[in-house]
């Protein structure tokens, strides 16, 4: 889910929480803390492009979410902690009003990150009250939704202080962890046949709106790859002039790379001959064993089609995880990196979730039938739906519990500090 | 087809012509030189924003096309006119080489108009003698790539020249012509069942190689107007403040609706609230029962929320169109403007040809078992599928024989410049 | 003096310090650190432009020039703190080697605010106990030059601070200081005789090499206000229409003012009519008595021009302050506002010192037989004398003790963040 | 003088002309037809950067220069040509009205390059039948004037339709010429007395307002070279790695360095170690011999540096130049080139007058007692005096007639399409 979007829950499938509501809610909010815990105030406070926010500025409006959309319409009398902050924690809502420009989210020094602290526990104060007590149905429906909005959040702040660190000559280090060795199996093929195939989401549990609504499509049989692209298949991409190679990019990706935006996947670095790459656990070497990470979706293309294959749609993606359980390199606080494949290859499609977002080949386009919700957070479910392509599977800094084989998250084909990589696809012969 | 690409044909397709190929071939060529006729040198040379070339461009780029792909491979011993010109006309090929930078061919003032005429002249007799002898089938069918080719930068040229002349403040006429008179009906819709459906090229007549396969797509049922949105539609839209509803935009349409980009459909000019716009018959007052052209897709996907519709994808329109004749107000030298309804609303989808290309949903990418072509003229076959979308249908400055159901034309979701218009579709409520 | 430019001292007219000088180095430092006091981290590391640096760099940089300088080439055995703040605290020598990015000072997060206050007590131990032994006479010349250096930065984190700080919608206060009252006298002239004057710092004290040679200059006769152009004039020409009537204006300050750029002094803000301004004690009502303060050169030429006026010369500037002693509202913890005049207006030039720069009608380009220093420090002596304004007699931020009557400040002519106001000046007619 | 700008002429000191009056003003207004008479419409019609205007511009806008200031004002009756043109054509006067923007001037293709040749005949018949009846005295003025304007342009006219043509790869002819040989003799210093000196404007010829009031300045010492800097002098700062070393540039220009701008005199390119350098007779091998064109300030500086010297100011310049005769390689149509010395080094400055504009060390700025000219013409006679140099001398395509020892050129330091070189000055060791 991209930085810029949070479609919205469809309420009808929601029920009123009981035990454990409370419970859950704090968990979310504490991982969030925990995630900035190694952070000091200077690094939650800077913005290190357009497309990153500080790490404050997360905190502040994951929690300004809870305010707007839950405590100011339904907890009696409730009164905003600072008024200023809903110019400052807006994000994008049109309806709410004007807001402080995303570009210049980093100038903003007050309120400082000790008061955005407070404000956290505030407003979570309000909300386990409200919790607590009896409240419409609504209520339960907006908190699920804004846990699921805090855990996207999550992975931002991720991807988002990673990009700030790496402007940092030295190196930092977020958090040291492991660097667990793994081999990296020949990739196989694992065939699906063609015809009529369900996708979409249509089961009772949460789900954004842009995956449903669950639908028919038609598909000619193929063949998908049993493990994400790697490093290794990188490293001999760019041996083979790959970067140097026009008639395997994309128009768009060429220009890129002519401009010299493209040379190596994000955070590489390569000193005589060595590539390492930037990660949340400090510099390390490249491992050929890892898959591929930080791609833009031209490089994704551009490999791909050097491998004599292609990128999924994401419907063939669907398709092939729609039966693998939801389980995988999901973020672990100890490691915040993709992870060589430590197992014998087994017959079946693996590496699905955790790791790496897979680029598929479909632009980030409504589903047949897909309705807006109504309602104030429903304002923009569809609009960010241009210019975008979808990717599927979540990555290593995907939080457990917020993934699953319908899960849409969209990216412009240029973005590259999405923990991003590729899986293979080709057609098959008949 | 945009300006950038030129998808190729399938050679296995053609077969080597006989009788009347030459003539066809002399009758494409001259209508180029028709176009280019009321234009003075000062006009053919301009470059009037980086998207558009001049018309002397044009000329000579369709030119160097046979130059490059018929006679430098395929006529024994042919010399080049001038090998400067392989630099300046190739548009994009990066195997031919480096070439004269897009942006930067309004700057070009030799060769001269008239030097362009003897070259085009110059070719032409090569091309005729090489035709006339015996000859490799291969050369049929890159002789009739190349005028499908030429045909594309008919089209182009009249985009291009009418926004030259449009930087004018004197509002030049191209070509003085008739302003037909008549109605807007009713808008109407017309309902197609869903499930399975075939689309794409599969005939034995030339096409694209982006037109297939021809393939299985499943749609749910949906009805689509039976007529394009008209400037009477616009003017209601902005009457109903619809440039100023962020509610009715997607996300980047917004954007550019904030930065003044976007303020009413291109050429259109508002003097003390009467809105006029600029044609290549110069000024004239906005008709509204004409179709909607020039608008962007993101004004195409606006209006259609206002108006409780959405765009049809490109398999739903095909659908639509498949059963219809190859008819309509497509390029007339006496009118070049898209023209309003005079016939009763038919019981059917009208207008489907011809006055202007209607954006389409879909984003322009691959069709399932899409292969690029072979060889130096398909080098580049699907390099401009990302960051596009699909238009159909043909515009009033599209030539007769050049479009057909299952032509696929693609523009950036801000072009403007094409004549471009929108029809409605909807899901029907089961 | 402006961010890019550290002109360095005449070694030859100094001779070694003896008594007082570790208190006097002590002193300096220590003011920096008052400086710092009230902001937070995150008010510290924040570049609100590319012109601004954070504080935390500005603490940073100021030690780094004694380790770079002294404590390097002449305290025996002396190794870095830390190797990586040569990159990143070097601000444009050359010569030292690579450095971070100008434009990108606000994304380094590391060092942090408590290791950089931790560098500059090591420093400073380092560079005090140098002093205290026997030493070569040159280092006193570089401890002397670098505190003249530190007191320019002292002058710039307070003009970046508040350029920070302004970009909090909530206009925080920096200081909460006393808005004194007072009146603004009626404008008068003084009178200078034409002929040959002399200009130019040619004492034994402390002075940037730009203020020399000592030179002759000849001048017709003229005179000069008695105090600068006051808000009050500023808000006359602002009723008069002057930001909107072109032949005011310079033509590069007439596209500036066409773009927006300029539209009335940097800081105000036209609420309802009334005009407030930003200051480093909070928001507050425009105090006509004051002097104008945050003027382009622009602006402050076009209003002497609308007074039938021009700017002076800073040859004509420094004969009119050469009798007057240094004394006025320099740096003042308690104030840091330039001040409106509390005096009844005496026969001669007032506010002189202190309140605001002013702009001359100079370009800033070196005097004659001026020669660039030798040694490292004076690498770049002149690299800054193009495209630059002098401006002359210190602001209210300016510390006392470093300016003079010879004392030259330059700026880019569009530079509005400096404590820049105008004083005016006009040709007696013979 | 620059593209911007037109300084007018002190009307005081001219007098009403007689005979030869008409044929004067054929003469001029001719010579810029011949100008134009290699020139296709298409080479007419390019603006090839923002700087350059086209010939069909230049040609069109010195015409509209007597319609709107003389025929207008003066010429009883007289109907505008087109009243379109005074948008078109007017170049900068705010107070005539809105006018086509700068930067688009190549974009506007009407009236046609036939067109303004019919504008010129119409407008030259209105002025001569003008100046053959009884008129007002200011008419004599503003006719005078307008000839300069229209000389100022024929100079533009060259340096513009020289930057269009280099954008072709073929390196066309504008008009074939001889190339003389010649030497570079030794370069001499010839020394000038310092103390009081008058310089500026005061006899009573004509001259631009900039030009005056005749004043005195006070001068150190200082030598002067007696020839300008040469190819040869460029090529061996290349050779010792002028363009690699910082310590030789001022700030701005050493970023124009790394940003890749400047690498070489503009027109420069070497193929292979062999330097070449395109002119209006073609591209031909540089000589060494010839003074150094093409140069930016930044580069005049540095150059001058390398050689142990410096610029000379403005008033040094013309102190040097006042006792010499105006001849040397001025505007010859056989020639548009600088030209190597021919003669044996005499005792004295030579080479001031053609061949190469020389920077001066002084900043455009006002003269002491400066007033802007009352009426229409004299609107904005110091609207350029910021942020440019003086530049003196005149060059090989200046016409004969209009340049004097009290001539200023003026330009921003970066520009150098202008035909701009540079001559050392040097302090004298006292």
């Amino acid at each position: 889910m991209d930085a810029y979007a949070h479609p919205v829950a469809t309420p009808p499938g929601l029920l009123p929480h009981a035990e454990g509501q409370v419970e859950r809610f704090l968990a979310v909010r504490n991982l969030t803390e925990a995630l900035a815990a190694p952070l000091s105030a200077e690094d939650q406070s800077v913005q290190s492009m357009p497309d990153v926010s500080p790490t404050k500025w997360h905190r502040a409006h994951t929690t300004w979410f809870f305010e707007e959309f839950v405590l100011g319409p339904h907890a009696p009398g409730y009164e905003p902690v600072d008024p200023s902050y809903r110019f400052h924690f807006n994000s994008y809502y049109e309806a709410v009003g004007p807001r402080q420009e995303r570009a210049a989210r980093g100038v903003i020094t007050r309120p400082s990150v000790a008061e955005v602290t407070d404000y956290r526990a505030r407003v979570e104060d309000s909300v386990a009250q409200l919790l607590d007590q009896p409240h419409p149905p609504e209520v339960d429906a907006l908190v699920e939704l804004g846990l699921h909005h805090e855990q996207q959040h999550q992975e931002l702040l991720l991807m988002d202080i990673k990009h700030v660190l790496a402007q940092n000559v030295t190196d930092p280090v977020y958090r040291a962890g492991r660097a667990p060795a793994g081999s990296s199996p020949p990739l196989d093929w694992v065939g699906f046949e063609g015809g009529q195939h369900r996708i979409g989401h249509g089961g009772t549990g949460f789900s954004y709106d842009n995956e449903g609504p669950r639908h028919t499509v038609w598909l000619e049989p193929f063949e998908i790859a049993d493990r994400p692209v790697t490093n290794g298949e990188v490293l001999a991409f760019m041996a083979d002039g790959g970067y140097e190679r026009s008639e395997l990019w994309l128009s768009d990706g060429w220009a890129a790379v002519r401009s010299g935006e493209l040379i190596a996947p994000l955070y590489w670095c390569d000193r005589d001959g060595t590539h390492s790459t930037f990660t949340l656990g400090g510099r390390r070497q490249v491992n050929p064993n890892e898959p591929a990470c930080h791609l833009s979706y031209y490089e994704a293309d551009a490999i791909a089609h050097w491998m004599g294959a292609r990128l999924p749609t994401e419907a063939e993606w669907e398709v092939a995880a729609a039966s693998r359980p939801v389980t995988g390199n999901l973020l672990d606080l100890d490691v915040l990196h993709p992870l060589p494949s430590t197992t014998p290859p087994a017959p079946g499609v693996g590496q699905i979730y955790g790791d790496v977002w897979e680029w598929t080949a479909s632009a980030y386009l409504p589903y047949p039938g897909f309705r807006p919700a109504a309602g104030a957070v429903g304002e923009y479910n569809g609009k960010f739906m241009s210019g975008q392509h979808v990717l599927r599977g979540g990555s290593c800094v995907t939080p457990p519990g917020h993934v699953r084989a319908t899960y849409r998250n969209f990216f412009p084909p240029r973005a590259r500090w999405v923990f991003s990589g590729a899986r293979l696809a080709r057609d098959v012969e008949t």
